[in-house]
């Protein structure tokens, strides 16, 4: 029954993201939803994309949290079309959720829209959110070791981004052993390197966007 | 139907608990449940903490991941006292998956046990083990907002764990504010503060840890 169960909301989900990528489809918006683990870096990521790209994508953001409104004023300051998403305790964003920020959001002339899950390397991989793609942000702060502890979540990406590299001077980060865990796990995974601090990284993270949005216009 | 079955799980899991809480206490063992997000430092915190007392304290530990060994491993160059649980993508331990690995581990002599759990500041927070207490292992590179995101799991915490400082003069954390809101959520939390890599508060928290001891040995 336990399974049944299970399998019942993954069906669910899987219904309520496809209604979400038809309208996504519909409207030529590009979605990426941002999985991390705590502190990563999502927010920070996301504002330092919007304030690269602002006057020529325009961007709106659904913020997800456990609680507060925390990340969803910081992205406020920049831009209006963001809406918060408070799951109450649960551990991740799912398709129904998103469905009803989507009815908050002003999506006629949107570009791209970022999801931001839950910070949280487990649970958030099963759910499709409806989504184009999926960028795994790890950080060089929480170690080289991630895609061996995590792997599923380094499975299902379309892009790792890794965060932090102006911390590598202090780390013993092993970019080689990282890079060779994420390709085994993934080979068709992208793996770009990034640093928000510095902006280190960011020109070759825009033109990968832009790319992907002049391909999602023309689809 | 849904709520009942969560109620079920949680009374059992409390259950389960209890029994392991009882073995503790006949064996007079010191329990600690250690919660953090992926790559705070929760493997490095427990080396180092057994490299500063070998010899005069007798250390087990209970590896909980999703999936690998590689933790295990490098506590065990260290000591031989360890069990690994592989959750296999569950994304917190219980106190049936302890139960199962206390079996393997040899409990005669033992004075103090560390429970890793999985990485992950959402899912384990609910899931008594049987610990005397618990300690959440935050870091400064996952910035000064972790309270503010993830409250619950500094609420329900008994000694919050603030690692990485050597970070300190590369990042933007403010202290004061992350003081603040941990005493905001929980004013009987312990906090200090600790590098893992430097050294820097080991002197406190051994001294803490020895003082849990000599507590748990006279009850």
């Amino acid at each position: 029954m336990k399974i049944d169960i299970i399998e019942n909301v993954m069906q669910y989900n899987k219904e309520e993201a496809d209604v979400n990528r038809k309208l996504f489809k519909d409207k030529k918006i590009l979605v990426i939803n941002i999985l991390s683990a705590p502190g990563a870096g999502k927010t920070t990521f996301i504002i330092e994309t919007i304030k690269r790209t602002m006057g020529k994508i325009s961007t709106g953001v659904i913020e997800g949290d456990i609680s507060s409104t925390h990340d969803s004023e910081k992205i406020k300051s920049l831009i209006e079309n963001v809406v918060q998403i408070n799951t109450g305790g649960t551990c991740h964003l799912n398709a129904s959720m998103v469905a009803k920020a989507l009815e908050k959001l002003k999506l006629d002339g949107l570009d791209l829209l970022f999801i931001e899950n839950v910070g949280n390397l487990i649970c958030p991989v099963g759910f499709d959110l409806g989504e184009d793609y999926r960028i795994l942000l790890s950080s060089v702060s929480e170690g080289d070791d991630k895609p061996v502890k995590y792997p599923k979540a380094f499975i299902k990406t379309d892009l790792v981004i890794l965060n932090k590299t102006d911390l590598m001077d202090y780390s013993d980060f092993n970019y080689p052993f990282f890079e060779k865990t994420v390709k085994e796990l993934n080979k068709n995974s992208g793996l770009i390197s990034i640093s928000c601090k510095t902006g280190q990284g960011f020109d070759s993270w825009i033109s990968i966007l832009e790319a992907l949005l002049r391909e999602k216009k023309t689809k």
